[in-house]
This record gives structure tokens, C-alpha cells and sequence, in this order.
């Protein structure tokens, strides 16, 4: 069975809330915590989705699929070099923003400005020295990333703070949903309404297992906690007025316009 | 005039609180927001000091120091490179510990297992495109970090996740002390008594209203981010039962002791 928990705004109150047809009903508590189902309910069309989860620590996969890695290679003129070991990064939460927010393109960023569609597994409970055959356990759900990557920037900056972590180049969502295998999940990329990019998901380098277990070794992930895991392919230019959308099996559809600042 | 926040645990309840001499005075709100002064008086002795903030985006400036850039450099046999912009970087809010508490070492990890001892700009306003000579209005006080870091995993992990953020691995504190001018500061770093470093806080490449400035341009900063703003010098190695001290003029002293896991 499988349950679509939503975190939104309705006049000034922000609730998470559980999706039941069109509309949402709010709940006391978080989806992952204790919680009672409260009295509101709206139609889903006249409320305001939020990003699903603002996690604690936003760790972020970065290169997880083999085209995507030869892709970004070709792009810089070198060999391409495959992640040995399940390294984690991290992202900014300043650069949060939910499904249908507007991707704004600064004003000096370049053309190679870029859509990267990510599953993105959301912690359930706390998760410290977690074996893989346990991981699983520790996911309460699952929705969808996009990491918006600015190139030249990524290539010039020491880190990737401009590059990756402007505000809303991390568009969130569009809800979590539970209950899922990931494993047959295929990932859907498309920029104005054509289809750019289908990959099977879970075809990782290292799995979601695999990067829970390793990471719980040494960092504590914590309820609310999310795992972007990468993206395939070699992305395309977004520019204002592009429309990305990113579906993945039995979540959904996380859908942003980009703007010029 | 000076104020010291805190943020501490008596009994079950987390509370911020204003230190009066040996005192913690609990308030409802945050430091930074509306609050009003509760009738909750306790001793200083008597409470559990927390990081005084969980940032929403935990800012570090990573190499900011020519002492610092040209050791690490001669550690890895390279030329020392200076950074010519004021790129930031990120850590997990995983890794932050209070005051006091322990700094757990990996069983795993190496013996250059090391202190880095930091100012940090605690942000007291949500700050957007603000300019360099506005920038410490947008700086509500300053506190103490310690970047503890395992040398070996800085060099070999393709991120620094476990080089920097594992549990522990980012004790910050003791408090945050209002109305400072940090140009006036002395950083001192003592293991086990002994005096190992010793520089003039503000004595760093970029300085923190460049980094605000900067920073602001791209990504918003909120109220009770922080900005570690890097260390000088070559740190020494740190073993279980070493205890670590990080003296800044004005804050105070941040004490934490290595323990094995």
C-alpha cells in the first residue's frame, strides 16, 4: 500500500499533510513521527505545496550513473573516472524550492545552465551503523530531485556552492510517497514537453543501500533526512521560459519553470 | 554592550537562554526573533549547553589563512594555492556536538586526526544581495568551532564526508556573544593546556563582509546560519584523552576531549 504525504500552506499555516484523491488532509506531527490526522482538509488545488521535507543534512549522491559520468568527461576533455567508493556529498537548504516554484537563472550564469532528474530517498528513522539488508527499513519514502547545475561555474568554483547551490536550484517534490520498490522504477526527463532523457533508476553505480550502509557508519542520518542519488545522461540547456519535468514511477511529477533574475 | 545566548536542556525542555553571570535565563522565541524573558532561572552549572544554533545551511569557508594553505600544501608535497575568490563550502549539521561534549574518534581513523579552531558568524537576519559595508548588520553575534578533521580521508575521500562531518566531528560553542568586534580578536588553540596556535582572528584572506556580500549575491542567508570562517597554522594530532580548547578574545573558550569510539 502506498501513501502520498505532502508538506504545504494553507492562508498562513504550513502542516504536512496526507493526499487522499484531490484533496490533502493536515496532520498534527510529521509523517515520519508521531502524528494524528487533523480535522482540515483542502482541495489539493487550493493550497500551496512546500518542499516535502527540509532535512536536517541534505546529502546528495553526485555521480551515480556510468553515461552521466562519461557524459560530464567529454564535456571537460578528460577520461572518465568511476566512483570506487559510495563518497557522499552534501547540498544547501537555501537552495530548496518546491514543485511548480520558478527556477531562477541568475543574471550571471551561463548558457550551460542544466536540469539533472534524481530520485531522492527520504529517512524514516534514525539511522546509525545500519547494515544494507536493513536499509530499506530506514527510507520512509520517496519523491524527486532536481539538480540544477550551473557548468562553467562548476568547473571555476572551488566548490560547488554557485554552481549547484544557488537559491532554487533544488527544486523538491512534489510530495513523498511510501510503499514503493525502487527498483522498478523507471526515471523520465522532459524539457517542454519532450522527452530528453528514460532511465531505469535503479541502474546505480552503488545503490541506495549501499550509500545508507556506509554513510550510517560514520554520520547519523536523522527522520527528514534526504539521499539524492544521481542522474544519467548528458543534460541538456535550460534557459527562461524552459518548462522541466521530471517523472518517476508511481511518484510522480515534479515540474519547474525557469525565470531570468 | 555585550549579550550571551545559549541554547541549553534542563530536564526535558530545549530552550534558548541569556547568560547573567553564573546564571541562564530561559526565553521563549530564538535570540534573533521575537522572543520575551521567561521565569525560567536556572544555574549555569545545573544545565546541558547545546550548539547554540542548528543552521538551516551550515556555511564554512574551508582555506582562509596563508599559514594554514601553505602547511596543508607542504603536507601533500604541492605549491600552496591561495584562493582568489571567496568560494564557501558546507558542512553537516549531523557532525555538530556542544561544548564539553566529546569528540568521538572513528575506529578507523588515522593518527592525523586534527583540531582546526574557527571564528563563526552566527547570521541574525535574512540576508539577499547585501553589500560588504552592510554586511555585519546582518551578523547577530560570533561563537567557536572546531573543524576536526582526519587528514588521510581529506586526501582520498572524493568528497570530505568523513574527512570533516562524521558525528562529533564539529563541536561549536560554548555560546553566542552579541556586540563584538571581531577585527579585535585573538584566536588561541590549546591541547591539553598547552598553548599550539595563536593568531589575529581577523588576519584571513577574505574577510566576513566579503564573504556575506558574496555569498548573499546567490544564496539567501537566515537567521541562525553560521559562516566558519576558516584556521591558521599546521595543527598538531589529537589522540583519545587529549583535550582540545579553542580561546577566542570576547566569546570565550570551547573545550572538547577526544574519546575512542
Amino acid at each position: 500500500m502506498t501513501t502520498k504525504w505532502c508538506r504545504f500552506q494553507a492562508g498562513d499555516r504550513v502542516s504536512y499533510g496526507m493526499i487522499e484523491d484531490d484533496n490533502v488532509v493536515a496532520i498534527d506531527g510529521t509523517p515520519w513521527g508521531s502524528h494524528s490526522v487533523s480535522s482540515n482538509r483542502h482541495a489539493l488545488s487550493a493550497v500551496k505545496l512546500l518542499v516535502p521535507t527540509v532535512p536536517l543534512t541534505f546529502f546528495c549522491v553526485g555521480i551515480n550513473y556510468r553515461e552521466h559520468i562519461i557524459a560530464s568527461a567529454k564535456r571537460k576533455g578528460v577520461e572518465p573516472k568511476f566512483p570506487q567508493r559510495p563518497d557522499i556529498g552534501y547540498r544547501a537548504n537555501n537552495a530548496l524550492c518546491a514543485h511548480d516554484d520558478p527556477i531562477v537563472k541568475p543574471r550571471d550564469a551561463g548558457e550551460m545552465f542544466q536540469y539533472e532528474g534524481e530520485l531522492v530517498a527520504v529517512i524514516g528513522k534514525l539511522a546509525r551503523n545500519v547494515s544494507a539488508d536493513k536499509a530499506l527499513d530506514y527510507v520512509f519514502g520517496w519523491t524527486i530531485g532536481n539538480d540544477v547545475s550551473e557548468r562553467t561555474w562548476q568547473r571555476n568554483d572551488r566548490t560547488n556552492w554557485r554552481a549547484k547551490n544557488c537559491d532554487t536550484f533544488k527544486p523538491m517534490g512534489p510530495w513523498i510517497v511510501t510503499g514503493l520498490n525502487y527498483r522498478e522504477m523507471t526515471t523520465v526527463i522532459r524539457l517542454n514537453g519532450e522527452e530528453v532523457e528514460r532511465f531505469a533508476t535503479a541502474n546505480m553505480i552503488h545503490d541506495v543501500e549501499t550509500y545508507i550502509a556506509e554513510v550510517s557508519k560514520y554520520c547519523t542520518l536523522y527522520p527528514g533526512d534526504v539521499i539524492w542519488m544521481g542522474t544519467e545522461g548528458a543534460p541538456r540547456n535550460m534557459k527562461p521560459g524552459d518548462v522541466c519535468e521530471i517523472e518517476i514511477t508511481g511518484i510522480g511529477t515534479l515540474r519547474n519553470k525557469v525565470i531570468a533574475a
